[in-house]
This record gives structure tokens, C-alpha cells and sequence, in this order.
């Protein structure tokens, strides 16, 4: 399988949903396989809050390859000796794409807090922009799970000649104050940690030390993301020290779990890009905040295919079965399909449990 | 209903699971109505993680009464005209009971980090030392929801003389690992927090300033305790500030109602307490670790009436399902009732949906 790594920058400016702009900003992306000759067998993968660009295989030494490596790759459903793939780092993010920790073009300084808010549409904005610099005007398919659901789904309503099928897997049409209140762990933890510094933080002060507040916000989440059945058959009551009855701090194997996970989280991504992310996901409301969801999805020209995961306690099933129901409701049942995945891994199970719907995909791909 | 809020000091050693020695301790106690003379119409409350021995009623200019004032007094279920209610601050609690703020006799200072790890059969064993101070034998019932509930069934085990009626509400035999690892976000959030110095924190500096550990903490709780039915009925995507969309610190009412009701929190509530009882409910195991629940359930000579609430997030329904079948195993189906609660405020429901439950208590009590 062919990797490539790239970065797109673009001098033109980017104006935002809230009525901000990017002077300039840069798009980090990557992709598996070789773009055919009429420009015809693109796949659009989108990324989740703690994602990146890196979807598939491997970089050099690498111990794990990229987050949806089982489903991607020579041979896999989303075959790249047939498909040409794509996934961008979301605008916002911490891996290479413009982010808080981007220098403003009118400072010359880091925007740190003085970065806009983004939305969901901004970002598929940006990639759209990087498809057009690409002569990319159609895909065969935008696929994405949690925030890359809402993305995904963001595609279908706002881009509606861009892809015939839209695959959007454990997410939502708008954020639940549930989900919402799971974020705000995070905001708090990370704005009151005093190594915070309100933004101003120094880089290599994070890199050295960590932001505890980080961290106990990735715990939250990763908390979230599993489930109650995955946590017993996982961890039990069993203790990770010898000591672990009158330990105070605590020393169940699901706290050295949690402790590894999220201590190793601010080594990896930024304390600001995580604010500014969960704001993005929290204010995602494919009805424009008007109660107008029914509005939104009449725009559809594509097949909309949901996939939700039954113990997935971030975006429940309901809220996918919202969605098919208003296509329903709109006439368009022949536009949408919902399945309900048997999962054991919570919201996670569209990252670890491929092998339970990659046959579901293959059928769509191959429009069966 | 006549209250009366005491104190009880015992100048007796009070032996620990843990193999640790509480030299002297003391108990905070309340009692709602009149003792009769042969002291037969006792029945004993047991309060939660964050409750205290004010379980109702009204002191003077109180704002509100206490914690299940719904359920307890003259003429309501639990009747005072009639029952004599004792309700005890938990040890390790922050409001009078000996905890990790009061003096070690053998240091004549606070014990701080060096209190020990206490566990509901130490709580529950200081209050049968209490009750013996009082001349109560037996008790009419127990009664007593989460935490309170893990007490409950303690009795039921370990004191299968003193009451033939254990009522335990939204709670578990053993704590589960999804509710460890709510905890561990408090656990994690205090212990990193700068202001609580290990420990060694000024009191006077927490009561002014409170302590951001303590309060996001209590968030995680906050939101474990509810449901996501209850989030979306209760704050769906209001704004509580008219910037809201644009405000990255957040501003939808489901945050402002964590940012109130966490923030407030650390000011009636002590973290080094907060970390203990959580510590004490993580390794509560009515099966004493050795996966043994029949052997304990084995025990009971009382009627064990389990209420169980249907969208509980904390302590599932299945939790306490278990119990039932347990002691249906053990042919002992006649002593155990289980009732599961419609309920639509999640784990808190055993506090503030009684109506929906009083009536199962009440015949449970008048023996129907």
C-alpha cells in the first residue's frame, strides 16, 4: 500500500461559521493507494477527537499502525489497490493542521486562546478546499465515526453532489447535554490547571512535565468511550499491587488503566487543541440549532448508512435511530439504512470491533 | 417529629479491617421522633457518599431540610409518630464524625494523609457500637440507598440478629469497576490539585477558595448520577449565556449546572474525606474479595428488599439483580423481594423520586 504524508497550505482565507477568519491556515493529510486517472475512486475517511491523519499503516519503526488499520489496506474493505484514500487532520487539531498553537497571521504570535471556535462545517469546509486544490470533485464515500460521524454527516447535508454514500458510524445529529457534560470534565480540568497558565503554557514546560488537567479529562473520556460490561469482563476487581486493598490513591487494574491512558495523553496531543475540539463537538447540531433537522437531512442526495453500537454510552443508538427515523419520515427510507451492531466495547467499538460491520461496508461499497 | 443531633464519643479502641486501631472516635448522630420504652421502634438510616446524618426535618432557617425528608416524618412512610429514626454520619464523613481532619490521640495531630482505610464493615460496626451506648438490640429495619445500601447489606450479613428487615436501595455487593473509575476522576483531580499540598492544605484556604480538584471530581459524580434521559429533559441545548455558541470555556445550561453545583460543593465538603469514602466504597465486596457473595448471603436471617432504579448509571439494575438471584440460589427466594423502579433521575432517583417507591416501603414495613 502507497502512504503519502502531505501538507496543503492555503493563502486564501478561510471565512468561519462564526464570522471569524483564517488568514491562511494548512491542512495535514494523508493517503493509501493511487488516485486513478479521471480522479473517480476516492474514499474520505474523517477522524475523531483524538485522531489524526494517520488512518492506516505504519511509519517506519512504528509499534502500532495508523487507528483504522484492520478496515483500511490492500485487500481490506476499504481496499486501497482499488480505492484511493484520504484523511485530513481535522483544522483544530493537534497533529499538523492549523491549531491554537498556529502562528496568527496579524501577530505573528500564537493564537492560543485567541483562536476561533470551529464548527463541524468549517472543518469539512477546509477539506473541501483541499479536494478542489487536489481536482478531487467527487468521492465515492465519506466515512467517519464519533466526530467523524458528525462530519460525515456534515458532508451529506451541506455537500450533497460531493458523494452518492455517506457511511456515519457510532454518532449523533447533535450533541446530547450528556456528551456535552462528559466534555466539560475536560474544559475544567485542563482551564484550572495552573500549568495551564490560561493558554500560555510553555511548549516544552507540557512536554517535560504533562498537564495533569489533561489527562483527567482524557480519563473522563475514556471512560465514556468503553462500557460498564466492557470495564467488568476487562479489569474485574483485580488489584495491579499487592498493597491494593489499603492503598488510598487506588490500585484496581482499571485505575492503572485509566492512570497509563491518560498520564500518556498530554505527551502526545495539546491542552488547547482539546478545548477547542470538544467545543467544536459540543455545539455540532446538524439542524443549525433550529430545531430543523428535518430541514437539514431534505437536502440529502446521497445514501445515508448508520451504524450504532449497542453499549456505546457516549452517542447512544437512540440517537442514530433519530436520524433514520426523520428520513423516514421525510419519504427518503430508501435513501437510509440503520444497523445496530451487537458491540462489547462501547463507543469504541467502531475503532476495535471492524471485523463486527466491515462486511456491512463491503456490501455498501459494492452497492449490494 | 422532635430531632435531636448528638454527638457519641467512644474512648474504646475501634478495631479495623484494615488490622489499623481507631484509639478513640466519634460519632455524629441524628434521631427523628421519640424512643418508646423498650426501645423496639428503632429504625436506622443509612446516608450516601455525600450525605450526612441530617437525613430531615429542618434546622431553624434552613433552606432546605434534609436529605430524604420526603420519606422521613410524622405521617410520611417512615413515621415518626411511630418509629424512633437514627441516622449516623458516616465515619470518615466530613460533618462530625471522626475523620482524617480530627486529632490522632497518639500524635496529637490531624491524621491527614496517615488516617486509615476504613471499609462499610468499620462504619457499620462503629454504629452497632453507638446503638449498644443507646441500649438498642435490634432495629425495626435498615434502610439505606448507594453507599447507605452497602451498609444495609452489610448488616444484613454481618448482623443477622439485629434487624429482620434490610431495605437497600441503588446499590451494589460489590463495586464494579465502571463505578471505581468514576471515582478514580475524583481520586486523580484532588491529588493533582496544587491546593490540596498532599494533604496538607489550610483549611481556611480551601473555605475560601475552595479546591477545583475536588470540584471537578464531584462533577464526575454528578454526572454518573443522572442519567442522559434526565440531561436531555432536563438542560437540552439551552444556552445559559447569550454567547454561548462562541464562549470556548462553554455556556449551555447542563455546564453551568455542573460549574454551580461543583464549584459549590468543595465548600460543605472536605477532600481528604472525599477520597476516603471513595476509597471505602471502591473496595466494598460483600463477598470479602474472595468471590464468595453465597457463603455471605448465606448469613441472612432478615428479609432483604432490593429496590433497583431502571436508568441507574452508577449501580445498574443487573447489580442488584445479581443479589436476587443469588439468594434465589441458595433456596432462600421467601427473604428476598426486588423491585425495579421506572425511574427517570438515574441513580439520584432513590433521593428524589420517592413517590415512586414509598408505597413498596411502606407495605414492606407493615408487613403486607
Amino acid at each position: 500500500m502507497k502512504i503519502e504524508t502531505k501538507t496543503q497550505e492555503f493563502n486564501q482565507p478561510l471565512h468561519l461559521e462564526s464570522g471569524r477568519i483564517l488568514e491562511k491556515y494548512q491542512i495535514r493529510y494523508e493517503t493509501y493507494g493511487e488516485l486513478n486517472e479521471d480522479k473517480s475512486n476516492v474514499i474520505v475517511i474523517c477522524h475523531a477527537l483524538a485522531g489524526s491523519h494517520h488512518a492506516a499503516g505504519r511509519y517506519g519503526d512504528e509499534a502500532k499502525p495508523g487507528w483504522w488499520d484492520k478496515f483500511i489496506g490492500d485487500g481490506k474493505v476499504i481496499d486501497t489497490q482499488k480505492y484511493f484514500v484520504i484523511c485530513s487532520n481535522n483544522l483544530g487539531s493537534t497533529f499538523g493542521s492549523t491549531n491554537a498553537l498556529s502562528i496568527d497571521p496579524s501577530t505573528k504570535k500564537e493564537y492560543r486562546l485567541k483562536f476561533p471556535i470551529l464548527t463541524i462545517s468549517d472543518i469539512v469546509k477546509a477539506q473541501m478546499n483541499l479536494y478542489e486544490k487536489l481536482g478531487i470533485k467527487k468521492a465515492v464515500a465519506v466515512i467517519g465515526g464519533s466526530m467523524g460521524g458528525m462530519q460525515a454527516l456534515c458532508y451529506s447535508i451541506e455537500y450533497p453532489e460531493f458523494t452518492d454514500t455517506v457511511i456515519a458510524l457510532a454518532t449523533t445529529a447533535y450533541t446530547r447535554p450528556w456528551a456535552i457534560a462528559i466534555n466539560k470534565i475536560a474544559i475544567e480540568a485542563i482551564r484550572h490547571d495552573p500549568a495551564f497558565k490560561n493558554g500560555l503554557y510553555e511548549k516544552e514546560d507540557l512536554e517535560a512535565r504533562g498537564l495533569p488537567g489533561l489527562a483527567i479529562g482524557r480519563m473522563a473520556g475514556l471512560i465514556a468511550y468503553l462500557s460498564p460490561t466492557l470495564f467488568n469482563n476487562k479489569f474485574g476487581r483485580e488489584y495491579s499491587r499487592t498493597d491494593g486493598l489499603y492503598e488510598l490513591f487506588g490500585s484496581f487494574e482499571v485505575e492503572r488503566y485509566l492512570e497509563y491512558n491518560a498520564y500518556s495523553f498530554p505527551k502526545i496531543f495539546d491542552p488547547l487543541s482539546y478545548l477547542y475540539i470538544c467545543k467544536t463537538m459540543n455545539i455540532f447540531d446538524a439542524g443549525r440549532n433550529k430545531d430543523k433537522l428535518e430541514d437539514s437531512f431534505d437536502k440529502l442526495k446521497c445514501n445515508l448508512h448508520l451504524i450504532a453500537f449497542k453499549d456505546d454510552m457516549l452517542f447512544f443508538p437512540e440517537e442514530m435511530e433519530e436520524i433514520r427515523d426523520i428520513m423516514i419520515k421525510l419519504g427518503r427510507e430508501e435513501q437510509v439504512t440503520y444497523k445496530l451492531i451487537d458491540s462489547k466495547s462501547g463507543h469504541d467499538s467502531f475503532l476495535v470491533e471492524v471485523d463486527k460491520f466491515e462486511q456491512h461496508v463491503k456490501n455498501i461499497l459494492e452497492g449490494k
